[in-house]
């Protein structure tokens, strides 16, 4: 029987959102609020407390209370902020957003001092998360993370979401069942950042794979002879038409390469299968970049997850000014004249 | 009720005994031949008919035959060009191996001029393929793929081996199956080179991020402060010891980035926490590098996959005559001495 | 006394007719031809013998003859076809264009049946190879680079276009000259090819430096703070203006990175201080491609060189249907809607 | 007439003791600081006026002061803390060594509360500087370099060290002489920090190239034909034996790719023909490092100066860790065994 409690969820969005619907199906009591009231109120017809402000929020727990703050980064600084004088010793916050690791270590740092504890709790999952559970990567003090371990039983996938690593016996660990307590302070959002980071550089792997796939025709296309044209040697080999729809599907069983992501991909092409609906400038939401500086500080190479960020840099034109060094360099010394035509 | 068929294998490696094994359990008749005598007599105690030269092959197949090729892809050249003259109008080559697209495109002209079918069949699946089932790429005439489906089907994983993609409905399709015809000769080759050249890319991106979290501590140690080495200004901030085999583990359920070959390294890393038992230097088979020469001839940017290849190179120390370069070029302008001590 | 020949030359395109230019000037004989009528007319009134068809050409040229054809790489094939079957043993044709080295190969073995030289000469030094002198790079057989030693060290600087490398004495070698023999047929336009795609990655590291002074004032610029947006930390310390033409000033004397491409850089700022000249569509006329071929085939790392490649591939727009996928996965994993604004 | 001045100058290593040098031959005065007695003392037997503490140095110098600190970037912060407290409003500490541009801003910062001036001078020239004179990136205020000028226009190698850029008229400014105040404080370490950026994707551009030339017989190698071995398909092309000290010289001459880093790689290549000297262990020192958060914290691509960075990372070994979690998954697989011996 799992135990239930009760829990404070500041920010309902399409994140916070979910996992309160998942924590009250599983009997939990949660308590929350968002700076719209909508959003509080679809919750609150949802089973959950609603809480107007942080001030309810705080009033309506008892103590020793737990308040997840699940907002963008960029405003958890001053959520915690003004959470925290409104909070008694041994209470916990809990920042299970996308924060900069650092940020962790420097608040943990400065709610010690008034007795409350912190967590940080890196969460995957996305839009999926509710029916498929969140994998939560946790730093933090241990007392902490075992007072919620509740919450964060509920929350993950559990052990049967997937077929237990051979070798693995007994009762499944937490890590089996989809969450971790990963170090102190900082910790959990530093194993998500580099979660991050991998997840880039996989996306790449696959984005670039199929681009060589969608160009395999290019012998049958028509090719400029001239000295600003690289010539092609061997138009022969590259006459195929395929099908990527189809080959997203096949590789998604028995590959080497099958993975949520590919699913995912599969699901696109199936629905969209030249994805004309996408422009293709692409965001990055900040654990890219930390992953490379901690790379970068620690000394250690990473090649193809750096591959990745810049790609999404480039996507947005931020290559643009670097890109007219080389061609007035070209022009320079060789006379060369920019061809205007693009995609070639 | 699955129709079975007869077919001739040549080469009992790991791949090519297993694939024997899985469709002589679906109740396909398999006759075998192999250089080594030891492997084709293994495999007729197993029910397979036993040939011990490539004529008793083709003597046991009935016309129109079925010959699949499963060697190293070095040899596939020679084999057919012995195999061809002993077979007859409308016999079909099934080339299984790791070639390069290109030879496929070549070899596919020279039989049609003998009025024989050739198929070239990527196949992934590895080791684990007996059970788990191979997902085969197929590039070739559609009559041969035709004739040739009800060995593809045993062969391949089944749709139940994954959930459908959400909109598939009705019959599966071959590639909900795990096989597909993705075009003229060498269009399944090519796919399989882009299947493993993403392979090569995925599997750098998780090595890249673990090695992130391995040295998570380096400001735990200490640091020397001379003009030679990049002080660290923030050791505070990575005083980590992060549990590699508990992170592989969590992220196989609720992340985004779980797949088979995550699966994999909480395997190793359980069996091994500090992976002790591997050097680290990295071959590479081909694909990756023919995926590369496709990119480049299509005007392709391929920056993760690449990254992937070279890792492997300079795993291997092929990188060391640039990096003399670098030192040589560094005491030339500075006076820099080399450290003499690695690792750091 | 520099010793004085004849020379024919095919193609009369910026390189061709500077050389013969800087040939004639040195009192060598030039015959020359080209598919412009006009241009072999101009020449011939800058003294040249104008031949209108290779027939002339080969008339006009004493045996043993020796052709230079200075035209696009992809159509010295044909022209060597051509020019063969009118020529005599003995007689020479040298490639001074791009050719992929692996031509050179099968081009002179096929001219050796008929005794036959042929020379391969990457030749460098562009549009102001007139006045600066041209860098040869050579391969083919002895004799005939021998014999065309007077036309090499005119076209080349001379010892006195640069300091002689500390412990360099006497009578200056030919490589001091400028030119070299580098090998065999081939080992021309492979030494110039490697060259060539050291240019693109010399080129892309200051493009990619400029690009980073370029936007030193991030800092001052407004900043979205949605969960899209990496968040930028340190405002406080991207608030500069640089003036990148006083930059690209200043690192021309004195500093480590000096060079011949930071001087053409200086220039193009000084003219056009933000390049708003040119769209940043950069091509690349095949031996940056040919690099990296090789470097993959010998299993040699070339990251930087790989990624200067890749830029100019990206610059044309050939990454956006990768980056489609990832767009597509985003929305996938996460409901990110693309944003539609580009440059951010 | 080049008006002189007073300077102090604290660390006398191999840049400060010949920045001493070259000041004092110009005529201006130099008290001198070291750590060490001994380098003090060489100095003062050279001319300079020695101090063997801050506080002689600083009682030695008249106000306004001026004092050049150049030591390595990791005692820059407690030099410039023990000295502002001995120096009075209106002096200027310069900080000419290796420091991250951030501290500059926080340095300058705590000194202008003191009414101190502080200026961050990027450095270039190394070694060589005595003779070839330094290319200055400055950062501070405007009063403080006006001061200073005399001092950076001795420093600097001056208008002939280079031929002017076609263009440029009149007085040559101070960037045609080899200094730059490039903005307020940090501006020129982060001029500096882009500066050595380039510089070491510049000498990767050249690494990967001479390697890709070294290499350039592997065809003549035996090769394995295992599945672990990616196969040579055109072993015939790859049959040179490059004299890579030859083709360093004849690049010098009339080439797109001169620099005083091919120079310097020339030297190098005369006097050890293969590198032997080296172990290819290639530090780093910062400013790539730097030049990498700076870019990333802009959102600007860099994959070329990247590569660099990480390359000099894997010469020392710092891929290993990835490179085994890469070993492990493809024995997971595939059951590929590694193979033990390395270098191929």
């Amino acid at each position: 029987m799992q135990q239930t409690m009760q829990l404070g969820m500041v920010g309902l969005g399409r994140m916070g959102a979910n996992m309160v619907r998942r924590l009250m199906a599983a009997g939990h009591e949660c308590v929350v609020h968002d700076v719209s009231d909508e959003a509080v109120d679809q919750m609150a017809a949802e089973g959950a407390t609603p809480a107007h402000s942080l001030e309810e929020l705080v009033a309506a727990l008892e103590p020793p209370r737990n308040i997840w703050v699940m907002i963008p980064a960029a405003y958890v600084g001053s959520t915690v902020e003004q959470l925290a004088p409104l909070l008694s010793p041994d209470d916990t916050i809990i920042d299970g957003g996308n924060s900069w690791y650092r940020h962790d270590v420097d608040r943990s740092e400065a709610l010690r001092d008034r007795q409350l504890h912190y967590l940080d709790v890196g969460t995957s999952g996305g839009i999926h998360g509710l029916e498929r559970g969140y994998c939560l990567m946790i730093g933090g003090d241990t007392d902490a993370v075992d007072r919620l371990s509740p919450i964060f039983s509920t929350l993950a996938p559990g052990v049967d979401a997937a077929e237990r690593t051979p070798g693995r016996e007994g009762d499944p660990t937490p890590a089996e069942q989809g969450w971790l307590h990963c170090g102190p302070s900082g910790a959990g959002h530093f194993v998500k950042m580099v979660h991050n980071g991998i997840e880039y550089g996989l996306m790449q792997a696959y984005a670039e794979g199929f681009n060589v796939l969608a160009k395999a025709n290019i012998g049958a296309v028509d090719h400029a002879a001239d000295a600003e044209t690289a010539p092609l040697d061997d138009a022969k080999y590259y006459q195929y038409d395929i099908d990527l729809s189809s080959v997203s599907e096949v590789w998604r069983r028995g590959s080497v390469i099958t993975s949520w992501l590919l699913d995912l991909t599969a699901e696109a092409y199936l629905a969209d299968p030249r994805l004309e609906e996408y422009a293709g400038h692409v965001s990055d939401s900040g654990e890219g970049r930390w992953t490379l500086h901690a790379a970068i500080d620690e000394g250690v190479p990473v090649p193809a997850l750096s591959a990745a960020l810049y790609a999404r840099f480039e996507s947005r034109g931020r290559a643009d000014d670097a890109n007219k060094v080389l061609s007035a360099m070209r022009a320079g010394f060789g006379g060369h004249h920019e061809r205007k035509d693009s995609t070639r």
